[in-house]
C-alpha cells in the first residue's frame, strides 16, 4: 500500500426529498446570489428545476442562468459562464444536472478567479488555487464529480478532452436524490454505471500490492453497480436499486479507491476521451469500448489481479489463472454487451482509416498509464484491438 | 436505504514515516501552543514521542504536556487536562497515542469552551458546538476516533462508560503510520481488530433493508481485518498487513457504513460499556465476550442476513438459512478463540452474582438497538448467554 491523504471536504446529502435543502445550504456558506448552470431541459420535465428555484426563493437567494451544458462539456459554454458570473458579480455556482454540467461549473469556478485562459489549467499550465464555491445537485450518477475536485472539459476547436484536479474545486455542498434519475432514459442509467464501473477498475488494476482492503471495497462496489443495473433495467423506479447505484458511483470516484493506490491507471480514460472527442459518443460508451481493450492488452502484466477480477465478480475459477483472467474480461464484454453497450470502436461508425486520427489525438497525453506505460505504438495497439471487438 | 448526509471533514495522512508531518500541518492552522496529550511510557520507547517533539520544536509550536491517559479514559484525567488547557491558553490539542488518548483530547477540547461540567456532554445535557482544534498521531488502530467526532469517557465513581458525538469533534488533521504499530503487545494489535470488527457488525446487523453497497463493504472490512490479522500474529511488523488493518479499522467507524443505515444497532457496545466499567478490561475483550452473545440472541430478527454474514465472511452455506446463521456465529466465537479472545464473562472472572450489577449499570441507557429494542429483561438475558458462553 503506497502512502496517502485522504481529505474530502464535500458535504453529501442523500435521500429522497432532499433537493429543497439546498437553498438553505448556499444560505448558510453565506452566499446571496449564485450561477445556476444545467444543461438541457430535462430538469424542467422532472420537476427538479422547479424544486431548486422554490428553494432559491425561500432563502432569497439571487440567480442568474447559463444553461445549455452539453454531453462532453464545451469549453465555449465555459467561457460564456465565467463572463456571465463576472458580469454579475455571483459568489457561488449552483450545478443542477449531471456529471458533464458540475465539471462545466468547476471550469467557471476556477475561471472566476484567474486572469488568463481557463483552459491553461487543462492543459498543464496552471493549478486552480481559488475557485467560487460550488453546489450540486445532481440528476445523472456517474462520473463522481459531485464529490471530487476533477472537472473534464473539451476543446472544440482542437478536439481536445482533456481533464484537471485541484482541492478548490470540490464542491461544498451536493446532494443526490435517487428518485430524481427515475425519469433517466435508460442508455444514460447505463452509460452512469460503465462509468462507475470504469472508474473502479482504473484504480483495481493499477498494479500497487499490498492493497487488499481497497481491491475489497472495488470489489464490492462492482458487484453492486451490476446487480443494480439489471434491477433497474427492469423496473427504473427502485428506490434501493437507483441508491445504490448512485452512492456507488459517487464512492467509485471520492478518493476512497484512490487511498493507497499508485493514483490509478487512466489509460483507459486517456484513450476513450479520445474517442469521445473525435466521435461525440457517451462517455460511457467509449469505455465500454475501450477498456475491454485494454485489459486485453495489458493482462499479463497482472495476472493474479486479473484472476482475482474474474473470480470475485463473475464467479469463475477454472484453477488455471490465464484462462480465468481471459474469461474474465470475456464475461466484462459480454454484460455490456447484454446492457445494449457497444464494445467495439466499429460498431459506432469508425473504421481503420479512424485509428491515425485517434492516435495522434491521445498520443498527446503519452505516455500514459501505471499498470503499463502506453506510447504511441501500445495506443495504437489498443485501438486496433478495440476496433474490432467482440 | 435511508437518507444520510455524509460529511467527514478530517484531512488523514497515511503512511510510513508521516508522523514528521505534524508539526506542520498544526502550524498551517495558525496554531503555536497546543497541549499534547497521551498515555503511558510506549510512544517513549517506540521513538514517536520524538518525531513528534522535533516536529513541534521544528515549526516553532509550544507544547504543554499531560501524560498518563489509561484504557477506558477516565473523567478525572479530562477534568485536569481542561485545567491545564485553559491555565496555558493552549490553541488546539495533540493527541498521541490510541483511541483512549483522542477519546480523553476530545472531551477536553470540549470542555475547554463549556463552563459546566464536560460529563454533561456524554450524559446527554449538553451538545459540544465548539471544541479546540484537535490533531491526532494514532499509535494503535481500533476505535477510529481519528476520523470521527465519537468520545467515550469513565467517569470512575459512578462506573459510567458513555458516549458523545459532535461535529466539533471530528479531528483537522491526523496521521496514521502503521509502522508505528509494529512493535505493539499482540494483545493489543487484537483487541483493536475486534473492536474494528464490531464497528461494522454495528451497522450490518442494525436491520435496515436496501443497504447493498454498505453491506458488500462491510463484510469487505472484516475479510480484510480477519486475513491482516492472521498475519500480524506471524509476522508484527507484516507493513501490508499493518496497513490493512489500520485503514479498515478507520473506515469501520468513519461514517462510510452509517450512511444510509438507521445510524447502527450499538447494543452490543452499550452492553460492553458496563463489562469494561466494572471490570476495567479491554473493550476489545469486552466486545468479544458480548458481540457472539447479542448475535446469538436476535439473529432471528433477521435470519436472511445472518446467513449473508456466514456465506460472506465464513464460506458457510448449508442451504438452510437458520443453520448457517447458527454456524456463521459460531465461527466467529472460534475465530476470537483462536486469536486468544476471551468469548465468555466467566473468562474474566464474573460470575452469576455479577449479572445484576451489569444489568444495573447498562439498563440506565435502556432501551437500547436498532434491530430489537432491548430493555432490563433482554439486556440480562444476553448477559446470561454471555456468561458461560463457549
Amino acid at each position: 500500500m503506497k502512502n496517502f491523504v485522504f481529505h474530502n471536504p464535500t458535504k453529501l446529502i442523500f435521500g429522497e426529498n432532499t433537493i429543497k435543502e439546498i437553498g438553505k445550504e448556499i444560505k448558510n456558506h453565506g452566499i446571496k446570489k449564485i450561477l445556476l448552470h444545467y444543461g438541457g431541459g430535462s430538469i424542467k420535465k422532472n420537476g427538479v428545476y422547479d424544486v431548486v428555484i422554490n428553494s432559491l426563493k425561500e432563502n432569497n437567494i439571487e440567480w442568474i442562468e447559463v444553461s445549455g451544458v452539453k454531453p462532453n462539456p464545451r469549453l465555449s459554454k465555459v467561457y460564456e459562464g465565467i463572463k456571465i458570473a463576472k458580469e454579475n458579480n455571483v459568489e457561488g455556482i449552483l450545478a443542477v444536472g449531471g456529471g458533464s454540467v458540475i465539471d462545466s461549473s468547476k471550469a467557471i469556478a476556477g475561471g472566476f478567479y484567474y486572469d488568463g485562459d481557463i483552459w491553461d489549467a487543462y492543459s498543464g499550465k496552471y493549478n486552480i488555487e481559488k475557485a467560487l464555491p460550488l453546489f450540486t445537485v445532481l440528476t445523472l450518477s456517474a462520473t463522481g464529480s459531485e464529490m471530487n475536485g476533477n472537472s473534464v472539459i473539451t476543446k472544440e476547436e482542437t478536439k481536445q478532452k482533456w481533464a484537471t484536479h485541484s482541492k478548490a474545486l470540490y464542491p461544498k455542498v451536493s446532494i443526490i436524490d435517487p428518485t430524481a434519475q427515475y425519469t433517466l432514459p435508460t442508455k444514460q442509467t447505463i452509460n452512469g454505471a460503465v462509468d462507475a464501473i470504469s472508474h473502479v477498475m482504473e484504480y483495481y488494476f493499477d498494479g500497487t500490492p499490498g492493497t487488499e482492503i481497497q481491491s475489497q471495497i472495488a470489489e464490492g462496489i462492482i458487484r453492486t453497480v451490476i446487480k443494480s443495473t439489471e434491477i433497474l433495467l427492469n423496473n427504473p423506479k427502485d428506490y434501493d436499486a437507483r441508491s445504490n447505484l448512485a452512492w456507488s458511483a459517487t464512492l467509485a470516484l471520492n478518493g476512497l479507491l484512490m487511498a493507497g493506490s499508485s493514483g490509478g491507471d487512466w489509460s483507459s480514460h486517456g484513450l476513450e476521451h479520445s474517442v469521445s472527442a473525435l466521435f461525440d459518443i457517451a462517455h460511457g460508451e467509449g469505455l465500454a469500448i475501450i477498456f475491454p481493450a485494454w485489459l486485453e492488452y495489458v493482462k499479463n502484466e497482472d495476472i493474479d489481479k486479473f484472476d482475482r477480477f474474474a473470480k470475485e465478480i463473475f464467479n469463475i475459477d477454472t484453477g488455471n489463472p490465464s484462462t480465468d483472467a481471459k474469461l474474465g474480461i470475456e464475461a466484462l464484454k459480454e454484460w455490456y454487451k447484454k446492457i445494449g453497450q457497444p464494445i467495439s470502436l466499429k460498431e459506432i461508425g469508425a473504421t481503420e482509416n479512424d485509428i491515425d486520427k485517434l492516435v495522434e489525438n491521445a498520443v498527446q497525453r503519452a505516455p500514459m498509464g501505471k499498470l503499463k506505460k502506453l506510447g504511441e505504438k501500445e495506443i495504437r495497439d489498443i485501438y486496433l484491438i478495440a476496433l474490432n471487438n467482440k
